[in-house]
């Protein structure tokens, strides 16, 4: 819900469901960035640059880089408020922004994410610029936080095989953005969640999966990080990267 | 959120979100159901019998059996009715109903859950009728639609198996009641959901399932029906089983 807006920055606010919880009581990673990329979604959509209007011209944007720091998991019931903006556009790549905070104005979590532009049936990038005249909402205040880094393909260890099913699936009938994490977070041991935590992911987007393809995930574990690496077992094209690094 | 409230029965006003939302644009199955045991846990919250003062006593409820009937998946942004009210409590259940109707108050799932208690130290049931005076909550319409099954143990055409991970679990640290509909709903060819519907699921629940458990998941498909048996791989007790009759 959009609680208030001072310039070209949303402030939203949320209060933590018993959904969004694990056991500690606590929102969980998959939650906090599952909050993220609707509040970005939903702030395009006010300003005039959501996916609701660009789909008239059957564009649509697509997640391509996120990055997040956690400082704090929010309890079931907490009141948030989500700032976010968006800081830069280019032909490539629009950058928006969130912080979450708690009551008392402590940040918790803050994010960068960059969305790219498709053409839907061209399935071909679109100028980003061309789409809306962006300089009526840019926000110039800097990211955050490090913005998203480039995940390098890496060797694993462990791979696990998958094949996508219909609960996999998000509004848009792609594995949702989230679920890759979900997966990934499932396969760390679980005191590195609920005892450790993260401290940041990185996450890196190729190409959609749809349903009844088979992932292959690969997966390496160092005493800090985990690294994943979601191909499609097919034709062994790059669907998903990504980098946890533990407190 | 409880809107008003007539006698002993509780009116909740719901919105469906993106994140309830399928690729049709309408709320799952799972999302319904998931919203049909969060209204029933909020609702006994503010009547005073729910899981927040039993755990004082350390006891807790625990879904036994559920039943669900669908007329009409709701879209995105449409606004809910959930009227929810306890019909019948005895030594072994308390059975709690609702509907869920629509803006133009047509009926788009009708639920009836029948709900033990146990005590969470000594792990056996306890005489639901010794932790509350239900006489004072009680609303006696009759369920709005034929009670919950007993499901007999079938022989399975196919089982998988599969272990407990985290994104499985609740707040409770066990297996979400919903988890187990979502895993029989990706067994299933997704044209039943997409093009059949569900018209009536019956669950029963039988033992809790924790981290790390390996499940074994049976599934049988006949013309109308799908049915699921799921067991514990290690000691094959009972966890769940299910009956889904389709359109």
């Amino acid at each position: 819900m959009l609680m208030t807006e001072n310039k070209h920055t949303g402030y939203y606010n949320y209060t933590v469901e018993a959904r969004d919880t694990d056991s500690s009581d606590r929102a969980t990673y998959v939650a906090l960035c599952d909050y993220i990329i609707r509040v970005a979604g939903d702030d395009a959509d006010i300003r005039g640059f959501g996916v609701r209007k660009l789909n008239n011209a059957h564009w649509s944007w697509v997640l391509s880089r996120m990055c997040v720091e956690f400082t704090r998991r929010p309890r079931q019931g907490e009141h948030l408020i989500v700032r976010n903006w968006l800081s830069d556009v280019n032909r490539i790549m629009a950058t928006r922004n969130m912080e979450i905070r708690d009551s008392e104005n402590r940040l918790l979590t803050a994010a960068v994410t960059q969305w790219a532009m498709i053409d839907l049936d061209k399935r071909c990038a679109v100028d980003v610029t061309q789409s809306f005249d962006y300089s009526t909402v840019i926000e110039p205040d800097p990211c955050p936080i490090e913005k998203p880094r480039r995940i390098r393909t890496a060797t694993s260890d462990t791979s696990f095989t998958r094949k996508v099913c219909y609960s996999d699936l998000d509004f848009n009938g792609h594995v949702g953005s989230v679920k890759y994490l979900q997966w990934m977070l499932d396969m760390v041991p679980v005191e590195f969640i609920t005892e450790r935590g993260l401290a940041r992911l990185d996450i890196n987007y190729h190409h959609e999966a749809v349903i009844g393809q088979q992932l292959l995930i690969g997966y390496q574990q160092s005493e800090d990080s985990s690294t994943f690496e979601i191909t499609s077992a097919d034709d062994n094209r790059n669907v998903c990267k990504a980098v946890l690094q533990w407190k």
